[in-house]
């Protein structure tokens, strides 16, 4: 037994005795990785003079893993994942708590331990309160595109293709494409493609997926690769990835004032990208129209379609032969899978909620102002997962339909979207302008040099990185000395 | 002025310090490689599981250079150079001074600070039994393809393709392709074009170029490139390099066992590598045979040449058009110019000493067992550059051949070269057999990873590198519980 595999172990033990009432995840991830592949890719590191550099990591696996701004890892395996801290928060900010307001002492930074993430997008600032400079995931498992977003971890189990957002939580498994968002959680099991938003005493939203329905989709047999229809068009595409990691690209396209292209993207085809653009590393475009402050996430593919601007493709996102107009939000691992004879047509200020699936039979189209869930094939389902924004708002009382169920506040909901969506974008630098103050990460990640890390590539540390720690240069040593 | 060129005003006063009774080295070194360049290229680290694993930088610029083996650099600007500390002693290794013997009792490693290194190759363990265990390069500048061989620095100044070999060198400057090999220097001027080998006690060698024969080859003035036809010879080639540092190249040719090609060498035409052969990083290879155990050392142009077997490249020397027999010696930074129509012959077991430039204007043939050194355009010419290797242990008491003299013992010198050359061949593993125990660089370099680090892209901070310390990896914490 290598040392790879004796952390392997050792995580395995650790997860159990969260999740001991749960399950073993020793069978889930004991073989899911071939030792090879662990060893085999290189992890990179961005660099860039807007993220607060630190990085620090002991005794683990990183590969094919990106980072970006404060994380310190150790004993962990990260395979092919995205941990990107460039929304902590940083020293001096300001958080409320109830009516207290709490100031930052020190960098928030992203802490992983005893963890094993494969095919994992971890990002945003936590909403943990009680942990205000720490987003910690610690003794968890996370699966294939399993996205850990804002939401600090200990002792979990994220099926494939699962999000947790904005959740701090202790003790739980999310099963295969479930979506979950309720502020604090604990001790849960959350069923595969349940699609659950909470706001204690404000709303509740829920969405159960069909079990057949899902297999054909996302299935998971433990132990094995997802197997399923999202599973294989990312697995169709892979191997356009592979010499974006083996050569420096220049731009594919031209890029315009504000905007930003991952050289860890893949542009294939008649791409354009507009002003105030993002397009993060691992996010894939083909005959893609990204209009002016649009952005395609880690994760998201964009293929034969267009958004006109301000459209916001989260992580995981795939839209494909699809017409987006104006400021449309598209959720967390939502399938917008239009064809040529039957294109999706999305009218503007819609909202695709996450983990949506639309897979169309016929040519369909989603009016403005709606906000639509579930799984949707025809223009009869589309009526029966969709209702307009100016419905939701005047619901008080709760709504039925089909397999979703709302109960609260209509008018919260919908604007707890909205006051997403425009952070989202702000985040992300749409509204740049040149002489402003609302640089986003389009601008910021312009000029970013990535590190790259290797494994030990033989011997018995094979697979494990040496322990390394990157610090800012300080620079007043080289003050000029005065007369 | 930006931190970057805060840190060059900073080493060049640190270096004047030292320096003072000889020269400012500011007008050297200001404007000698632009900034664009200096924050322009990613530095990179070799990872084995060999070779010890620690590497510090703080404060420090490091574009475009290699690292191997443990070093720690401070307050340095160093580019394009090759720090490779893949012979330093390690913990208990003991090292005989006159009578004495002393113990390591930590890992050799090597220390640059406050330096300025362009282009320049740092290797070998340090002769300085003063200071076992640190390989110290302190208040230096060293210029274009210079070599600091085994040879602590504080307070020199190195000219371009200056060699210093096994000597420790305080307050001294090196001028152009000067070699010097002497022990022990100090608050010493080593004119240009001087090749000086001295043993306390035992011989001395030197040989003068002359002025004008040298400006021809290498010619330099204070804070401009060098020119001349060594370095017309390089600039034409540099563009081959190019590529190499932007994809992931697969081995261009076959490696059989025992052998290892670095994947930032330049391997052109019908190049073919035998057994035990180790071919550096920065190695340029094209139409060239390479027989078995042979080498060619970083910096090494081997072009329309055959080398029969066990042949030794040192750093920087340059074989073009010519057919080497077996076990030959090519010293560093000599230059073999041969032509398809004056073709180079070198019998076996000859030594063509460091800093010998042979450029062929009629076919030569040079008998084995020679020592070969100066300056060399013809038959006449070698006639009076060279001596056959038994006459040479024939000398008691000096020898005074052209601009070449020689004092003391002939046979010690001879075999002080003809043990390095042993020692050379052993530590690259040219006569390494799987089942022996006698592997050396071409075996152990075969499993090379290469992390990759950056400069900042942009800002004040622009081609500094943020600090960064590499460790090795702790394994005992994995070790799994007894029952």
């Amino acid at each position: 037994m290598n040392q790879l595999q004796k952390l392997l172990e050792s995580i395995v033990t650790r997860v159990n005795v969260n999740l001991r009432e749960f399950t073993d995840v020793g069978p889930h991830i004991r073989n899911l990785v071939d030792r090879k592949r662990l060893s085999g890719f290189y992890a990179f590191y961005g660099l860039t003079q807007h993220h607060p550099l630190y990085f620090k990591f002991v005794e683990s696996c990183l590969s094919g893993t990106y980072f970006l701004g404060k994380c310190d890892t150790s004993r962990s395996i990260i395979y092919k994942s995205d941990i990107r801290g460039d929304e902590l928060k940083r020293r001096g900010d300001v958080v409320t708590v109830g009516g207290l307001k709490v100031r930052l002492l020190s960098d928030e930074f992203i802490s992983i331990r005893d963890s094993y993430l494969v095919k994992t997008l971890v990002h945003n600032h936590s909403h943990d309160l009680e942990n205000l400079e720490k987003f910690a995931i610690r003794n968890t498992v996370a699966l294939h595109w399993s996205n850990i977003h804002g939401s600090p971890m200990e002792g979990c189990f994220l099926g494939p293709f699962a999000t947790v957002d904005l959740t701090s939580a202790h003790n739980c498994v999310f099963g295969s494409y479930s979506y979950t968002q309720v502020g604090d959680i604990s001790n849960t099991y959350v069923k595969p493609g349940r699609v659950w938003i909470k706001s204690e005493g404000e709303f509740e939203f829920n969405y159960q997926f069909d079990e057949d329905v899902l297999h054909q989709y996302v299935a998971y047999e433990t132990g094995k690769p997802p197997k399923g229809i999202l599973m294989d068009y990312v697995e169709d595409r892979k191997a356009d990835f592979l010499p974006i990691y083996s050569f420096v690209q220049e731009h594919p396209v031209p890029v315009p004032p504000g905007a930003s292209l991952s050289p860890y993207a893949v542009v294939k085809g008649q791409t354009r990208v507009d002003r105030n653009v993002l397009v993060a590393q691992r996010a894939y475009l083909e005959e893609a129209w990204l209009g002016e402050g649009s952005n395609a996430q880690e994760n998201c593919y964009i293929v034969h379609s267009s958004l006109e601007a301000e459209d916001v493709t989260a992580h995981g996102g795939k839209i494909i032969h699809a017409h987006l107009g104006r400021h449309i939000f598209v959720g967390f691992n939502a399938f917008l899978h239009g064809t040529p004879e039957n294109p999706l047509q999305v009218g503007e200020n819609s909202i695709i909620m996450p983990h949506t699936i639309i897979d169309a039979d016929e040519p369909l189209e989603i009016p403005a102002e709606t906000l639509v869930w579930g799984y949707i094939r025809t223009a009869a389902d589309l009526e029966q997962n969709s209702i307009s924004l100016k419905e939701l708002e005047d619901i008080t009382d709760g709504l039925e339909m089909g397999a979703m169920r709302f109960s609260g506040n209509g008018k919260i909901f919908a604007n707890v979207f909205r006051d997403r969506i425009r952070h989202i974008l702000e985040e992300n630098g749409a509204f740049y302008t040149p002489t402003g103050n609302n640089a986003g990460h389009a601008q910021k990640n312009q000029e970013m040099a990535f590190n790259i890390m290797q494994p030990y590539p033989s011997g018995d540390l094979e697979g494990l990185y040496p322990a390394l720690e990157i610090n800012p240069t300080s620079v007043d040593y080289f003050a000029p000395i005065e007369d």
